[in-house]
């Protein structure tokens, strides 16, 4: 038998990514409004059926989407060589300029009209946010038992949201790239 | 005849300000998707045909209301009294966190998918940006001839974004209020 599930169970793990990819793309894209079951499922070559199987319902797929990309993300960071904190904090902000960013847009600004996407959206921010500040604070070698360390750091990935946003409808990467490495200077200094 | 049209002017005036507010409201709370010229004129109390009298297409109606409310908030910035920088980052910080903001980031989002909305709502954020650095630059008493106070004061306007987009699912307000302490202090010192 296990010869038999174990290509089986590949490919089931195959259509879930298939589909999961699709889904950020499609988000990033079209928006919530543009977002179907149905959409994710043709873009990624998937029957309704099989997507259905997977994702019971639109918001099923479209948190499990956001998540699986963010964790993808996570790892990378983690895996990242140690550097200095200018390229750190370019790292960082680099997390935000992306199709993930602009699918968890999406979302999250859909959850604060849809009752039904709310309360799931609001526990995957809290969790993917809890998650990049540890990431963070260890890339940047910050000491959090210094007054001041935990604020400075949730400041400057408030400023890299920030930045993601004011990249949504224009190419701002001259202008981001000075805000960063001055931004960084600051950083450096108040950590020590 | 002046005696006729100037009431005429008035209650014209009145139900385009009356219709503004309700488009911004509007937005806030039910998003682009839920955001039509009927739908806003019903709130205001205002016929259809009247709605679009002053506002002909839906476009036109929204990107008037969030530069209406973003020109109103730039005139009560600039009103307020000479203080200190932690009051200051307060009040800047403070602008993205209300209906005001709510409703320009659904625009904005929308507008990231709908080609007819791009390029006003675009130019729409460059102007009320550009409007919102200068004020920042005043009210902070920033030297921009020294380098680096430019950017400074941009990464400030960017976490303020960021911390708005942070408030949008849950009130973030008591670590909000660490994060601008601790960042005032660091901004205090580099503006010097």
């Amino acid at each position: 038998m296990g010869v038999v599930t174990a290509p089986k169970q590949d490919r089931s793990r195959a259509t879930r990514q298939r589909l999961l990819a699709a889904a950020v793309a499609c988000l990033a894209e079209h928006g919530w409004a543009g977002s179907t079951v149905s959409a994710v499922a043709e873009r990624a070559g998937v029957s309704r059926g099989a997507a259905q199987h997977h994702f019971p319902t639109r918001e099923d797929l479209f948190t499990a989407a956001v998540e699986y990309v963010a964790e993808e993300r996570s790892q990378a960071l983690r895996a990242l060589p140690t550097q200095d904190r200018t390229a750190v904090v370019a790292a960082l902000v680099d997390l935000y300029t992306g199709p993930l960013f602009r699918a968890a847009l999406q979302l999250w600004v859909a959850a604060s009209n849809e009752e039904q996407l709310r309360s799931r959206v609001t526990e995957l921010e809290a969790r993917v946010g809890r998650d990049t500040h540890r990431i963070a604070v260890q890339l940047l070698n910050a000491d959090e038992s210094r007054p001041g360390v935990r604020e400075t750091v949730q400041g400057l990935l408030d400023m890299a949201r920030g930045l993601g946003l004011a990249n949504l409808l224009t190419d701002d990467a001259a202008r981001r790239d000075r805000v960063v490495a001055q931004w960084a200077g600051l950083l450096d200094e108040a950590l020590g």
